[in-house]
């Protein structure tokens, strides 16, 4: 081999068959990347989450025919231990973030490894929007150069738009200058003016050309989304939406910082990875529309601080650690090629301003299209994703805080967790008198006990949040989360590592194994749900109350929650049922909103500005607000408004 | 060979010994820039100036060891036969623009076709300049952020300039903002910062940095000049300048244009040309300060309309042809990057506006250094390039327009024409008893008559310039400017062509040949300077005035023309020489003043919409004042300021 050059070894995944060669020394992780094939993952390759397992095939050491333990891979590192006992090493499972390549393989990855193509839901909503786009199209025809009227094309054209529609002080984008004088002659001296702001011409184009279309997109942790809008009518054209790329580099928040923090090119990757997903996104959105990327001349980001951060190549690190400060807050107009996005070359992307801490720009998106800085009544919005995000008060006042729920509503950290792709389970009820559980499936239709091929796979989100009250009203866990023992049911059992409770039997499965929820599983949802309403005990405290007006559950899954489900689980403190609202993806309605309405864009500002921040983690008494939430409902508050439910519990423990 | 390859063949250009393998087809001229190799070259390789001709020292097809008149080459075009007659054809001369590879071949470049390294004569001039720079630098020491002070890193900054500054309503450069955690942080929270026009943040460096500096830059046809300036003080630092590098594309504007349409990338290679020129000529400067070419914070730049475009990458074709409409006439700032320059990303580059025509950008420099439109007096101000451009007028009213001079007066079209590089004649005196010549060579001190070896090579512009006036003062040609018969003088001798005078004898250069001046070098002289008289003349005549106060000569050799040759050559009707003055470069002058001066940018839109452009090829009786001015030094007009030697002369002649 030519000195200087890395060997290169040939790895088939299986069962998609993907192959390549990969230079030695690459972990299988990162040739799954190399080779498009997805494999789970949410420690961002740090060997702590365990969820990469995959078989190894073929690629091990021959001898006389004889197969040796020892395979083409580097040896078995201490962190794979935690999670492959020597029954599985036999079986060849290794962990694909720590395995590095030394020769060639075949390696299998289970059903369990693989990441599903998530059911995406972020529809948009139907809202009302005033429309008042900040890009606009004029129409106009100019008067060809003579030789007595010596003026340039664009005093040219600027004359006339001056003339014909009043604007003043325009300036245009050089790029755009560049083939002016081509533009203009296409189609003798009629063009179509794209103008940002009433102050920039962004784009220009031959004769008459009506529409204009621009693209909200919400960058979420696990889910980008992107709404293609007319700008003149306000019409949503297309939704789009798609797994956000940077998943392969860690799940959540922190250890996307943490890969940014622990890779030379960590930063650089994942912001290649989001630009070239909202690339891809982009072109489906035209593709649908039947127009092309480059016809999309206004586009909105929403992201919260991290996804902020990342999409606009700056480093997370500082926001990763206290005290936390991002670079910057305010909203930013930003030229689509300076970002490397692939629409109308002059088009600006305007980037919603953040608040504080991971409270980001998708927040803000969330205050503009709930606007409860014009409401009355006190309200709590609640936006779930891989972080928490909260909002409360009233035209008053307004405050924020955001809390670290954790990946468990979305379905990691939790064994069976899952993402809400084709298999999960999304909603569930256990019986309380059998204790037999019944389910619903996303991909199937009806319950699970009036199918016949069930095939469910995991719990999602939304099954995770009705798995605990569920439990709870049929008396299988008590107040504190601790299974109970000795009851008369086979679904309640106790293995070497605690009590768990089965969801669903292995036959129902496409995996082969009992669909359980564990002991730990039931603490982790705990923890994030006592998060949740700590952080909003802590809030209403700051602003002096004991009684929530309204409660507004956003995010991606929101629409799905079933409120009464989040209720019992206890979310938030007390509320009347009749005023709690599921919106779905807010954050992405805000996005659009600020697609559509330049004021908006101001009001964004405006409010990002006043709100004021609470660090729920600087609180002296934060510990045990947050300990006395994480019972089911909660160690000491009441729920007037759960009364009926939580008594006809009591009534079937008696 | 395999299909869909080029066969190369290996070229070899003599004197320099540059080398390298060729593509078949390719023309002698393309392979000499392909190696670097200069060339002369006028008409853009159309195959009409003549000046690119070499010779072929082997390469030529061998049949049983005996040289065949065919050569590796395509055959001689018609084009060819203009210049190269059957006794050269047998030397193995070629027009290098025409001649394609079909082998092997080594070339000799002959003496005079090499460009010869410019002597560049844009030396900044003294000048009071008031220092009011479009970049500033400000020093701020900011408050660190702590969890108490949630502040984004950008609002701190913003917060801190406007506490200590007044400014307000900052915006940031994007890539700026990109690494400003890591810039505030690395020296504890000081840093200075570079902010253009008081609205936008270009540039954050860390700590304290007192000095900025900025690049007026003079793109000329021929010559490119920067000057590096301290923004505080206004010195000029350093003063480079080089060759246009897109002269090997042709000489002139026209031809340049030419190579535009012509070359499916023409475009692309001429602006890549200049682009690539200036990131030169400003790593030049910046070495020569001791700085780095990022530190170079703003930028200003002139050039004719021509120039202008191509620097901006914008098709000059619609220039070229009537009505000769630009693209823009407003000046414009440009992110650097935007234009690929290499200076500090988020600087600006301010274009200075254009007026009309080819009156450019160039003109416009004059115009904000000479500040005609502040005098009383009636001033014509003439900028002598390959293009001249005229100004008339004062505070009342200013005129302009722009002759085609041709490049007659850079040395081109000239028999022995060259650029000012060493060898060449720069002045020279005719004795009008004897009609011997003695001259001075540039890289020589003293007169030829005082050398051992003199060497020269050609004439250059200055020399150019005294040529007809002293042929006219010694009676060698007459006022219409035909060579006179019968003088008693070896010098003035009749060949083929018709008459031509010696100016030095083959010993005295470095060509080997007598230089001289033949009738057809009269007549294009006499072409350009009736030219200029004309365009000021008909000017004059819009004014409704027929007396000059006083004249600017202007030009990058304008401060090396005598005044009294330019006055008797009638470059421009009479004017008292008191009142004649040689500004240098006032182009330069111009983008200087620009640089350190914000309101002479304002100044620079509000007289280049203001001046008036007179479209010479439009009056009726162009053609009658155009032929009357070409006489020596005019057929009907009289200069009462130059009766004195005139009167001389016509004792002589008598």
């Amino acid at each position: 081999m030519p000195e200087g050059q890395t060997q290169k070894y040939f790895v088939v995944f299986q069962p998609s068959g993907r192959r390549g060669h990969i230079d030695r020394g690459q972990t299988l992780k990162q040739a799954s990347r190399e080779l498009g094939v997805d494999i789970e993952g949410i420690c961002g390759d740090a060997g702590t989450c365990g969820t990469c397992k995959v078989r190894i095939e073929d690629g091990f050491f021959e001898k006389y025919g004889v197969k040796s333990r020892r395979s083409n891979l580097s040896p078995l590192t201490e962190a794979e231990r935690k999670f492959i006992n020597t029954n599985m090493e036999d079986q060849g499972y290794r962990l694909a973030c720590q395995a590095q390549i030394q020769g060639d393989v075949v390696v299998f990855v289970p059903e369990e490894s693989r990441m599903g193509k998530q059911i995406v839901r972020k529809a948009a909503r139907e809202m009302v929007i005033e429309v008042k786009p900040t890009v606009k199209k004029y129409y106009v025809e100019l008067a060809k150069a003579t030789l007595e009227d010596t003026l340039g094309d664009w005093e040219r054209l600027q004359a006339e738009l001056n003339s014909r529609f009043g604007l003043t002080n325009l300036s245009i984008d050089y790029p755009v200058l560049l083939n002016l004088q081509e533009l203009v002659r296409r189609d003798n001296w009629r063009v179509t003016v794209s103008v940002w702001m009433d102050k920039e011409v962004i784009r220009v184009e031959p004769g008459l050309v009506e529409k204009g279309y621009g693209l909200a997109v919400d960058i979420g942790t696990t889910t980008v989304a992107g709404y293609l809008c007319d700008l003149n009518s306000g019409a949503v054209v297309t939704t789009e939406s798609m797994m956000n790329p940077q998943v392969v580099y860690g799940e959540d928040v922190m250890s996307r910082i943490t890969y940014c923090m622990t890779n030379q090119h960590g930063l650089e990757h994942m912001n290649q990875a989001i630009v070239r997903g909202i690339n891809e996104l982009a072109g489906r959105a035209a593709a649908q529309a039947h127009i092309k990327r480059r016809d999309i001349i206004d586009m909105t980001v929403v992201g919260n601080t991290c996804m902020h951060h990342l999409f606009l190549n700056i480093d997370p690190r500082h926001i990763g650690r206290s005290p936390f400060p991002p670079a910057i807050h305010h909203s930013l107009d930003i030229k689509a090629r300076d970002l490397g996005l692939k629409i109308s070359p002059g088009a600006y992307v305007y980037v919603l301003p953040i608040e504080a801490g991971f409270v980001g720009a998708d927040n803000v998106g969330v205050l503009i299209a709930e606007a409860p800085y014009q409401q009355d009544s006190l309200e709590l919005i609640i936006d779930i994703g891989t972080n928490g995000e909260l909002v409360l008060g009233n035209r008053e006042k307004l405050i924020s805080t955001s809390c670290a729920t954790g990946p468990a509503f979305e379905g990691a950290e939790i064994k069976h967790g899952m993402r809400a792709a084709p298999g999960a389970i999304e909603k569930l009820e256990i019986d309380k008198d059998t204790r037999e559980v019944r389910f619903k499936v996303i991909g199937r239709e009806g319950w699970n006990t009036d199918l016949e091929n069930v095939e469910a796979k995991g719990i999602c989100g939304s099954g995770i949040i009705d798995v605990l009250p569920q439990l709870f009203l049929a008396g299988i866990i008590d107040k504190t989360g601790r299974f109970k023992k000795d009851l008369a049911t086979p679904r309640l059992r106790v293995t070497e590592n605690g009590p768990e409770f089965v969801i669903t039997w292995a036959k129902e499965t496409s995996i082969g194994r009992d669909i359980v929820i564990s002991q730990e599983d039931v603490r982790n949802i705990q923890l994030a749900k006592g998060a949740m309403y700590a952080g909003a005990k802590i809030m209403m405290r700051h602003l002096g109350i004991n009684k929530l007006e309204k409660v507004i559950l956003a995010g991606a899954f929101g629409s799905y929650i079933d409120k009464e489900s989040a209720a019992l689980l206890a979310l938030f403190p007390d509320c009347d049922p009749e005023n709690i609202y599921a919106v779905g993806n807010a954050a992405g309605d805000g996005a659009r909103i600020a697609l559509l309405n330049a004021d908006k864009r101001a009001e964004a500002d405006d409010i990002a500005r006043k709100i004021e921040y609470i660090e729920l983690t600087v609180e002296p008494d934060f510990d045990k607000v947050f300990s006395e939430a994480m019972w089911l409902p909660h160690m000491k508050d009441t729920f007037p408004h759960l009364t009926h439910l939580l008594a006809d519990k009591a009534t079937k423990q008696g």
